[in-house]
Order: structure tokens, then C-alpha cells, then sequence
């Protein structure tokens, strides 16, 4: 039962890491340790930051994935996952050097998306600039209009809510970071966004779905659920 | 900063596994994901049940603990832990058998009572059955009596609490388990205890410090406070 290897290329963040294995097992179907999946992880918080790269204002982060995810091939997983949507900017980079397949998150989201929502238009991301940057949520999601905060509510919420000070990747998942994404997501439901998706990883780690009125959509525990198949 | 690489010998259970993790997270002084130590995780939730084969009723864990700890040596990692209680009855014999050197979570409670409580004597202990046998608890914390619940409540709360039907390991942290838990630790202090160690890792995923009325002691935050120092 249960027997596939499961590795995790992580570290971008730590948290946003150790959340992705609690969602797995939080999946699986299980009643004692041994029907688990066994999981390998290395959590890599060296990779240099991904959002800096895709800006072009720092190193990339390729080579630093592609050795973390030697590590998991090293070690025998069957099957790998990356908790970290901006890093799938540099997904097909990472598959060309590993022998196991990475379940792509965004195209998990695509397909329950599909499924479970066929109808909704217009759907509102949270994301790091980075993230933005890259165009990926209208790569995969190629059916429906995706929209963003302003420009300011970007600088000064969402990434603020992410990277200030007081943010999530200093370890703060109240007050401050919260407040700030509960009034960026408003944003985006008074301009008609019928779903939102928390696109970086550690926003979910602050913004739960009785903070929004409409349906909120972790691609994390998407790929979690898919990845316990 | 933080650039040593933490190995976690882990799955039994699995959630204490991404719990502990999510502690080191915590006990680390980091204001970026660089700043965070790497850590490599090798989940093995295949590894045989550690109370069976202390009761002597189940397979030895030893060769699977050996195993998965040599996976982390192969990556280098720079020191170990295992964040399972019970598994400390082997570490010696999985010690012997790896080059890094693993911290031995109950040498760190000790430490800790000594310096936070040094008056305290007489110590409450919830635990599972099968490291109530293997007498860890005296073996390590050797100035103070050692005291646990009663065979009754030991098989009818604690135990059904973890390894229930609708216990822990069945993935919940709420309702039932945490009622059980709650009646046998109020035993405890009606005996006389001034203090209460969660000397099971699950247990402390459901019992918090401001459900009982003495210190509560969980030996996994000790143990990540000691391995980020």
C-alpha cells in the first residue's frame, strides 16, 4: 500500500515545505505510519532566490535545483514535486536532468480547475512579482482571464505581506501579513474575480478560505492530493 | 550563517516528522529562506512499529533506522536527530553504525529540566506503552521520580488516544484524542506531578500547554532549539 518514494524539492521556503509533506500526509489514506507514503526532502534553503532571478537582479537557481533534485534521484524517489510555484518557471530546465518525473503543480491546478469549476471566467492570483513576471498561470491556465492586484497593491501588500519585515519569510503568519492579503484579495473579488489562487506557497500559510467569499484555491494541497494518487 | 545541514531520521510518525521540521523552522534565526539551515528528510514511514518490537511482538527497526540514516549520510549531513521518542531505545545501536552524530533528544530534555526546572521532583511522563518498558525516562532523568498514568489509563487513554480508531496516527489531533489525553494528564498531577514531559511525539500534535495546569514539557522543541544552537 502506498508504496511509491515521493521526493520533495524544497527549501523556496522552508515552511512552505514542511506545510506541502503535512498536506501529504493529510492526503493519504492511511491508519498506521507503515501505510504512509515514505517521503525524502531535502529542504535546500540555500537556492538562491527565485524571484531575484526571474527579475534578472540575481543569480539563477537552476543549478541549485537540479543538485537538490540529484540528491532525491540519488536516494530512489519515483516521483518528485517542487512546493514553490515560481520555481516552476524553471521546471522543464529541472525535468531535463532528472530521471524521475516532477508532477507540475500548475497543471494540476488546470485540471481542478476544469473539473471542479468548469464555468468561472475570471479568476484572481496572488503571486509574487516573480511569479507575475513569468506569465505561468497564463501559460497553463489558458482558458480563463487571469487578473492581478494594481501595481501598488502588488508592492505594498502582497509582496509586503510576503517579504516586509514583520512578513511570512521572517516566520509571521498573523497580524500584519494577513490584514494586508485579506485587502488584496478584496481587490481582486470587487473587480470579478469568481476564484482566487494563492499562488505563491507561503500565502496559504496566512490566508484560509473564511477569509475570502469566494472559493480560494492552494496549489499545494492540489498537487498534494494528486501526487497521493 | 546557519550553513550546517540537519538530517532528520524520521517517518515514525510521519506527522511528528513535518512537525519537528516545522519546529526547527521556528527555532531558527532567519529573515530570508538563505538564512534557514538545510535540512534533508528522510520520511520512512516503512520502518517497523518501535513498540511492537520493544513488547517484543514485532520486527526490529534497527536495519530500516541504519538504512534511512545512511540516505542522509550519503547527502552529508552534519548532525542527525530522530524525532520519535521511542526509536531512542536503538540509538546506540544506529549511532554505531553512522558517521554523523545524532542528538539524542533525551540527553536534551535532561539538560533542559536541569537548567529550567531544578527543583522539580517529580516528573509526569505520557508515553507509549512501548517506551514506558524500555525505561528511558529513568535511564536519562536520573535526580527526579519518574511517574505515568495507571495500567487502565495507560491502555483506555493514552494508547486508544494515539493508536485508537480515531486516534492520532489515524491523522486526528482533535476531539477524542484529546479528551483521553486531557483525563490521563490531570491523573498524573492529582499524583503529585509538577511537571509533565509528551514523551510520545504524536502526542503533543494534540495536547498544548494550556490544556493542562503544570509545565509541559515537549522534548521535540527541545530537541529543535538544541539542533539550530
Amino acid at each position: 500500500m502506498n508504496n511509491k518514494v515521493i521526493g520533495i524539492i524544497g527549501g523556496m521556503g522552508p515552511e512552505a515545505t514542511a506545510d506541502l509533506y503535512m498536506k501529504i500526509i493529510k492526503a493519504t489514506d492511511a491508519r498506521k505510519d507503515q501505510d504512509h507514503f515514505r517521503v525524502i526532502i531535502d529542504s535546500n534553503a540555500k537556492i538562491p532566490d527565485r524571484t531575484e532571478a526571474i527579475l534578472g537582479i540575481g543569480e539563477s537557481p537552476v543549478n541549485a535545483l537540479v543538485e537538490t533534485g540529484k540528491n532525491l534521484e540519488m536516494l530512489g524517489v519515483d516521483v518528485g514535486c517542487i512546493p514553490c510555484i515560481t520555481s516552476h518557471y524553471f521546471i522543464d530546465k529541472i525535468q531535463s536532468k532528472l530521471s524521475f518525473p516532477i508532477l507540475n503543480a500548475l497543471e494540476e491546478v488546470k485540471k481542478y480547475i476544469s473539473l471542479c469549476y468548469p464555468d468561472v471566467e475570471k479568476i484572481g492570483v496572488l503571486a509574487t512579482s516573480g511569479t507575475i513576471k513569468t506569465g505561468l498561470f497564463e501559460k497553463y491556465l489558458t482558458n480563463t482571464d487571469i487578473i492581478y492586484p494594481s501595481a501598488e497593491t502588488q508592492d505594498e501588500m502582497v509582496m509586503k505581506a510576503i517579504y516586509g519585515a514583520n512578513g511570512i519569510k521572517s516566520g509571521n503568519t498573523e497580524g500584519e501579513p494577513l490584514d494586508l492579503l485579506k485587502r488584496a484579495s478584496n481587490e481582486l473579488i470587487n473587480k470579478g474575480a469568481e476564484l482566487l489562487i494563492a499562488g505563491c506557497t507561503e500565502l496559504r500559510l496566512v490566508l484560509r478560505d473564511y477569509h475570502v467569499n469566494v472559493p480560494l484555491i492552494d496549489p499545494m494541497e492540489v498537487l498534494a492530493k494528486a501526487i497521493t494518487k
